[in-house]
């Protein structure tokens, strides 16, 4: 199933994505909701983030090409090999945007780059999860573009410009409840060529060992979200390039970049 | 002017504390709100975060002392020096607790601490702010203790868990409105005994600093907030202490550290 939220008269509402277009849905699938009786066709709306996220957990390093070439790496630091376990990250809401928005690239940036990642949806309320039952807990996935400057993650002590500034967070555009991780594919393409293509599940610590792991501290709570990392390199965006992020069996992620107003 | 948010039939609801009590507010101070002509004792009613936090910046090595000898230094690391630019970082929503409740220690912590902190909380939308117009934007200040188990801290990639598990992240009572920030003093003391006093204004970076230097890359927002880092060293905590942090002018927030069941 794929759930998305539009904008209904100002405010967003979620609906239900099917071949017949969207059925709109009082409530939220994190909660109760009765479904509508009517469809409308998605050209028709626009869309907005696929839900309301709480904490926004950030994986980094997780699949091995990347990790061993990290382009974030700060100029003579040690290498710092691939991590030994599930350590997460945090970031802000500040910087996410939902699909077909644009990014804005900041004018003092030059080295801004596409990271395509899984994004997975939290559905259950749990603490101290097995992995055994680590994807009971989750309610789908989506597709997250985690916009990354690199010139500032070189030089900042944090990412927080680097990987948080407004719109370097674009998510979505739904959330498709039905997914076999072992089969999935990310391709990113930029301006409709492919520049990045990877096997979505060959990560370093699985998506329930995340899940897991985090859980035996923190309580996991209906609408948190795991971004799982991502794998290869981006090159160099530019003003008016279009990049998709495809995750087979889940859809397609398309935000322009376009250059900040002076 | 002091604001405050308190359990009513289960729900949070604001309200003003005057000397005469809790005058309780339909609606919010960070929009539209009515103020009430009843009052409530202080002592009547339970209180709960002061206020619903979007964005939770949190300022580390932000004073000399604790920046020249971090107790959550990675060992084998060379010595970092003083922080050269305010470089912000992200904390999550799961650990905050409210003035009295419980911090519950993991029962694999071997060395948490407590961090006192001043709270700016951000009351009014504002992108690239300057310095000298940055305390415009902001609505009040409150109390936060960012406990940290520096084992934890020590051995992990990021401090996903180190300061942000479960009631590590203590904020309150209230918001004060009318401050001079040059003149507040932190203390902390557990159980009834002075172990940290500092000013709380002697920062590397200061307030209006970090406002500005977030604000050219990041929209703040109403209800946004930035803790602004500790002085000092805190000795291991241990079950049934109490900690309290104070800074003067504003109040003292309290709570008791428990062990986790078993």
């Amino acid at each position: 199933m794929r759930w998305l939220q539009y904008m209904d008269k100002g405010v967003p509402r979620y609906g239900i994505l099917t071949d017949a277009g969207i059925t709109p849905v009082e409530g939220s699938p994190f909660d109760q909701y009765t479904v509508g009786n009517q469809s409308l066709p998605l050209s028709s709306v626009r869309l907005t983030l696929p839900f309301v996220p709480r904490t926004f957990y950030a994986v980094g390093q997780n699949y091995a090409a990347h990790a061993k070439n990290y382009p974030g790496a700060k100029a003579g630091t040690p290498a710092q090999g691939l991590p030994a376990k599930p350590d997460v990250a945090y970031r802000a809401h500040s910087g996410l945007i939902a699909h077909d928005e644009p990014v804005v690239i900041p004018r003092d940036s030059t080295s801004l780059h596409y990271e395509g990642e899984l994004v997975v949806v939290i559905g259950k309320r749990g603490k101290r999860i097995s992995r055994e039952s680590a994807f009971d807990h989750v309610f789908g996935y989506t597709i997250g573009n985690d916009v990354s400057e690199r010139s500032w993650q070189r030089i900042d002590r944090t990412p927080w410009r680097a990987k948080n500034a407004d719109t370097f967070s674009p998510m979505g555009p739904w959330i498709e409840t039905e997914v076999n991780l072992s089969r999935l594919q990310t391709m990113v393409r930029v301006n409709g060529a492919e520049c990045t293509r990877f096997r979505t599940n060959d990560m370093l610590f699985g998506v329930d060992t995340f899940i897991s792991a985090v859980s035996q501290y923190v309580t996991l709570q209906p609408g948190d979200m795991f971004w799982m990392g991502t794998e290869g390199t981006s090159p160099d965006l530019k003003p008016e390039d279009v990049v998709e992020v495809e995750i087979t069996g889940i859809g397609v992620l398309r935000n322009r970049f376009v250059l900040e107003d002076a």
